[in-house]
């Protein structure tokens, strides 16, 4: 039998295998969001001046900063939910690679809404941008659903307390975001400027502020 | 002489290199399918609908899914792999840079498929698809027979019985993607979602359960 | 209570992993540069000689140059910052979360100066360019004066006449990048060679001198 | 006074970071290549075949091997480089910056000469190709001797025979790479097929072997 310490190290080491491949894949998806800031060619500009060809570009730039800003809050809260994990099952694995598909496939939508957002065909691309959000959201809460279940995955000395006030909290994700695809349907650049405010929101305040943990 | 101790610690620093660099390697490449997702220009769209010319874009976001499934399960097998694995010596570094050369090769065939899917050409697009996961599939065992003959890089705990279970499950890959190769001559989408079927079906079940390890 | 020797453990670990992100995402950003190298088509070279299409392509090599010799710099001093860091919470997360936002945003403006440095349009995006970096050194001080303020996240050990001292070799980057933009609006060819040779500057000279800790 | 212990264990931390940012270096340009495969449009490709289309791709599919052999072996040498360095002064990260510069650049090249080997300006794009390697394998050597004059800084128990043996090794390298740009005068195709045939032998042989340190 294996003494309990080089138990633990094993898991440990098995929850940070997980956590170095899905922190490459955030940093990754984080950063290829600038790919969709596309310089306007000078064939297309010609003699028009600079300044105001980039200032029409704003959806693209405020779609640039929402998802920075989203990614960059999931990336804290994934970290956090792993602070608290101590195994990862095949189930967890799943789970979490479902998660990152949704992480990955952030900057489709984003494009999607910096090239549509004040076009007639807005509310669909709105509704797709805030549909991944709902899809990312529920992805989170069932990896924690999962590994919080009966303590399943937690390491001994979590507060169970904690775990509680987490969970409700994560709770909400979802259903913020279902009320911005619903916003969508009534109007575009309302159910996008409600996510970039959620996450910037997000960036500032709680989701943050607990990395800190006392 | 170095004490076994120490020269264990060298041993697991050495492949311990291998697998951030792999790992690397592994999340870029998922990451980078992302950029196949094309979003339609709003020029070509012009008075149409969003939703459903990214309806007709199904087979890139099926292609998209069934890559992202297939390297998230080969991710989740390399790291299995390493866990028996104690020594990297020259060839097996050489063996393991031919599995990430067809890693990184991945987004190209799934942007083919995605494509050509539907057209006369897909059962070509179809056989690059399948022909690529049977190159990766032979890689894969080849690092690994390389890995495990005479029980030439292995740790000394590792369980003989286990790593024959290990090797007997890795030598279905060839063979299924075979089969995947041969279907594309009969139906391309039957290929295609043969593939995707294979993927889907590893990353719930055993592929992923074994990283347990209990 | 937790012993001091565990809470410093699992402080270090806390900033390890801000810092293994930030490594990443520095990292990306660098390496995307390339993507605005690029290839003269040869349809649209016909039988006109390579050489001299590629010399004509100088502004983009000097700005793959000037902002690889950047990042590369702020890579360096980012890692010397935390050397001293000790803890990380929400504000120091956060403001680190808006230094890299700038990070992953500047092959925008490299790509914009490549394209227009030598056209009419040319002042407009050198002051774009000399702006971000005005925006990196500014967010650069921000992280750092959070992190010193009162010594709030700094380690004991750390030499406060040392903190002093970086903090007013910090100080001088928004001035310097706030010159450039002022030279732009005389020269935009003079405020790229400006921006260019700082980096350059400081990348063989002090900027990186320091990591040696002696 | 520091105890030497803890001295060395800083001096290590130092160069893990070096190693940790530059893995991420060389993981990201390495994938980056796969962009270079471009998939023909259907539009352009109408009726004809697509498997004839692809096989006259070759020089872009060879191309991609030669680079990916490349930076795999040149990431070997790195580390190996790396494991008898102790200490990363401001000169060792300035070198060490100026070779991952030629390593983010190779995807340039790479294209260049996939696009061009069989052209009129063939031997523009292998000069350009096996320039590249030269500067690669130079920066190369300057780091190694910066890091080995006078053991500099090697670590203490670093053998000199070996490191003497290395030093001659890597002197080869970029006396074979001007005699590629020579080659290229009088073929370019012959100029690629060397380069080729180098990074190939390298990644079989004794590049790869010696990782095994015995």
């Amino acid at each position: 039998m294996t003494p309990p310490s080089a138990l633990e190290e094993e898991e440990s080491r098995s929850t940070g295998r997980v956590e170095a491949f899905s922190d490459g894949v955030f940093a990754i998806a984080i950063t290829l969001l600038v790919l969709d800031l596309k310089v306007p060619t000078p064939a297309a500009l010609g003699d028009a001046p600079l300044g105001p060809a980039l200032v029409r570009q704003w959806p693209t730039f405020l779609a640039y900063l929402a998802s920075f800003a989203t990614i960059l809050v999931m990336w804290v809260n994934h970290h956090r939910m792993l602070d608290h994990v101590r195994r990862a099952d095949g189930a967890f694995l799943f789970l979490n690679g479902l998660l990152l598909l949704f992480v990955t496939f952030v900057p489709f939508p984003t494009s999607l809404v910096a090239d549509y957002l004040l076009l007639p065909q807005g509310r669909t691309a709105a509704l797709v941008y805030a549909g991944t959000y709902v899809a990312l959201a529920i992805a989170y809460n069932l990896v924690w659903s999962y590994a919080t279940a009966d303590g399943r995955l937690l390491s001994r000395e979590t507060d169970r307390e904690r775990v509680r006030a987490l969970s409700r909290q994560y709770r909400t994700g979802p259903a913020l975001y279902v009320a911005a695809v619903v916003l969508a349907f009534w109007s575009a650049p309302a159910s996008f400027l409600f996510c970039l405010l959620l996450a910037v929101y997000w960036a500032f305040s709680g989701a943050l502020v607990v990395f800190r943990r006392d």
